[in-house]
């Protein structure tokens, strides 16, 4: 194909006086008598490129919305538009037209709700453009920050026997004919006969294979796809989403929380200086506030509360919760947000939870009574990291095996890591698309992902 | 946890005389009268670091090969060491022991096979301590790549009900208790009682994903797992494995094979420059003349052969093949390795195969008799990547389904990508697993990913 300039590298570097060609999707074609303004979209920028085009260039009724087209032209000084520069076409070339009459994205705003129903179109949309900018320049921004500490990028297995969290509610993944499956004498089918000779399933996390790797290379980090299949219609679920999982060796819970705080400050200072124009059209038309709420991160070191002085916080503060706080439960979401909204007024990091809420290889403190794991929260999300240290100490992971009632048999190869050099080892493990609710403001999690899976959507 | 320095920075930075603190796993402890020579490794460089320690610093049954360590003491000159540093200890902090009975990895060399079997403790070994280096600065590698071209990172969804290649054998993904199955009144299951409302799958590839979003945002790639339930048991497959595939808008198959080109010299470049040590490794105990082999890709323009002139070329060689080359058969690895290693002698991009053993979605050519697709192959390891440009036509596309006796209501959603602004678009896919062979040298894919999933093998 014919070499093009993409939008946002012209408005950037291209000059006045300049021959161009530019490719793209019409968003709107407004005629005058004798010429017409066409805003061309490409996806590399939100803003759309104005096209002055004499009306002879071309059969109007072919550049309708949606219609893709290859335009040749000068580059000249914008007198009105939004952009200083536009293109003053000498050739308009249509590649693909867009019916009007069929074609589901109409210049109105659509719903979110009714975009989801056209997931493979909706990236054609001003605001799943955006997220999919933001969202590219935040998975970067993750690889990048821990690159630069030297962690090593570890792609933890998807299909496992393992249940990292003891409790998941797992996807099974089966190469049988389920309707015409082998049989035991019992009647129960034979998985011995399955693709891997035994039940498997979809990872809950990729935790416990980082602990491995960790404990060889020291520092690493996952980041990948993970699956919980829970029947949450919520708008903070989703059946499939994708985590960043660090775990690092020679360290402590204190290591973990500097590390999640550093990370998520680097998220949004990466995103501020790299998706300026995503970020003002979220503040605008999603969240208003949003940078100002961004920049809050940035200013102030986060805020510690052991657990026992969280539930104190809530139970003084006078407020009316759903759910009462009191020594024992986990925190909900709307304890979270007063935390980090109203008593702390920015991101707070709470550490030292009841073991019993808590997962199996968590540290037990010395207190006997909590673990060392930490939750990150910050304000309108909620919880965006947890974490804690492992327990590294042989028999004490081993009697936490028989407590939660865990075959110790099956967990043998994550107890070798504690026979062999055992070391102190400690991470988090972030929801991607948490994080980039976080920085866009997007309300509801099936918006931040391309092609979401919730219980009864696996279209597309 | 107390400051340390990684070994690799403490040899690019620290000073002779400075105080530093090292932590790692002891791969060996040879004692003299007075004092032992301890090789520590912490996974940062392939190299070990030499501790200097007199015997009574330490009990010398707890310094046995594996243990975990914290060493503190002074950096001094190396007088034989490899290095040119060392460290003088003044104290050496027993973290974890590991008992040298039970151990599996003695310090003789083991094994790959052996390996496979403890692949939560190989890492520790020098080799798989490579492989995760190499391949993570490959991962990066790979972002960079498309990153500086402005390429949007989609992660398209791993659960779904489509099947890109409409042949693939394909793991089936479900919460039902699948020995207590709900049933239709026919006897077969009642998926529509499944977590999705219908029978769901493992992605075999993101493909037809990320055209829906090229044909919005112009170019896109994916980084992810993909699956295939094939039961190969052959060094070259894995039914899980990790796949990069780009798709690029207003772009034809002479775009793809550039960018193809360009990614791989990319990738060897970036690993000459960032993994030499390792490199230098592979090329030692791996594949004498490996850095041959990898500069030889980076000098010369890649080879560009029509499939039609391949098999000619094949048939005049004077090869005895297993598979006698003839026009309209698939290439096989021996053909493959023949065209690039002893004919070219050099990277060749086969272009322009027959319609009849390629895929549904990829053009058709004015010839009425071959697409427009193809393969780069590299000497070694054969193909590497898989490209073509896709299918534009609407009318040419729903003839295609028929004719692969596909159901066009399943893929209405991707014919809209026809419908709605149609544009040439183009792109490739390739095999993350079989670019770290490339790179590294290693015979069998089961040992360039952490953890290998193949026939009967799901542990860890």
């Amino acid at each position: 194909m014919p070499t093009r300039t993409k939008i946002k590298q012209l408005l950037q570097e291209a000059k006045v006086g300049e021959e161009i060609k530019v490719a793209g999707w019409i968003r709107s074609n407004r005629a005058q008598k004798t010429f017409s303004f066409i805003e061309l979209n490409d996806g590399s920028t939100l803003g759309n490129f104005q096209i002055v085009a004499q009306n002879e260039l071309f059969d109007s009724s072919d550049l309708t919305t949606g219609a893709a087209i290859i335009a040749t032209g000068k580059l000249v000084e914008s007198p009105g538009g939004k952009q200083k520069v536009e293109m003053q076409a000498e050739k308009i070339e249509l590649v693909g037209g867009c019916p009007a009459d069929d074609y589901p994205l109409q210049k109105k705003r659509h719903s979110f709700e009714f975009l989801r129903t056209i997931a493979h179109l909706r990236p054609r949309t001003n605001t799943q453009g955006a997220v999919a900018r933001v969202r590219n320049a935040l998975a970067f921004a993750s690889h990048r920050f821990f690159q630069e500490r030297g962690f090593l990028y570890l792609q933890s297995p998807i299909i496992t026997s393992s249940d990292c969290e003891g409790a998941g509610e797992m996807f099974q993944v089966s190469s049988l004919d389920l309707n015409k499956p082998p049989k035991n004498k019992d009647g129960s089918i034979d998985f011995s006969q399955d693709f891997f000779g035994k039940p498997a399933f979809l990872t809950v996390s990729g935790q416990l294979n980082g602990e491995a790797y960790a404990t060889a290379l020291s520092d690493v980090y996952t980041f990948g796809p993970t699956f919980r299949a829970e029947n949450s219609h919520t708008a903070r679920h989703l059946a499939e989403f994708w985590m960043i999982e660090p775990e690092m060796a020679f360290a402590d819970l204190a290591d973990t929380a500097k590390i999640g705080e550093e990370y998520l400050k680097y998220l949004v200072k990466y995103a501020k200086e790299n998706c300026e124009e995503d970020l003002n059209f979220f503040d605008q038309w999603v969240e208003k506030g949003l940078h100002k709420r961004l920049d809050h991160v940035l200013e102030a070191p986060f805020a510690y509360i052991p657990y026992t002085k969280a539930v104190e916080i809530l139970q003084k503060s006078g407020e009316k919760f759903d759910f009462e706080p009191k020594w024992g439960i986990d925190l909900q979401t709307e304890h979270e947000r007063y935390l980090t909204e109203k008593h702390a007024k920015k991101p707070v990091i709470v550490t030292d939870y009841p073991k019993e809420i808590k997962a199996f290889y968590m540290r037990e403190n010395d207190d006997n009574k909590t673990v060392a794991a930490l939750d990150i929260l910050v304000p309108k999300v909620g919880e965006i990291i947890g974490g804690s240290q492992r327990e590294e100490r042989y028999d004490r992971l081993e009697a936490k095996f028989r407590e939660h009632e865990l075959d110790i048999e099956h967990y043998k190869w994550y107890l070798d890591l504690r026979r062999f050099g055992s070391v102190p080892h400690s991470g988090f493990g972030a929801g991607f698309e948490r994080l980039v609710q976080f920085i866009t403001g997007m309300e509801n999690i099936r918006d931040v992902i391309a092609f979401p899976r919730v219980p009864g959507q696996v279209e597309f």
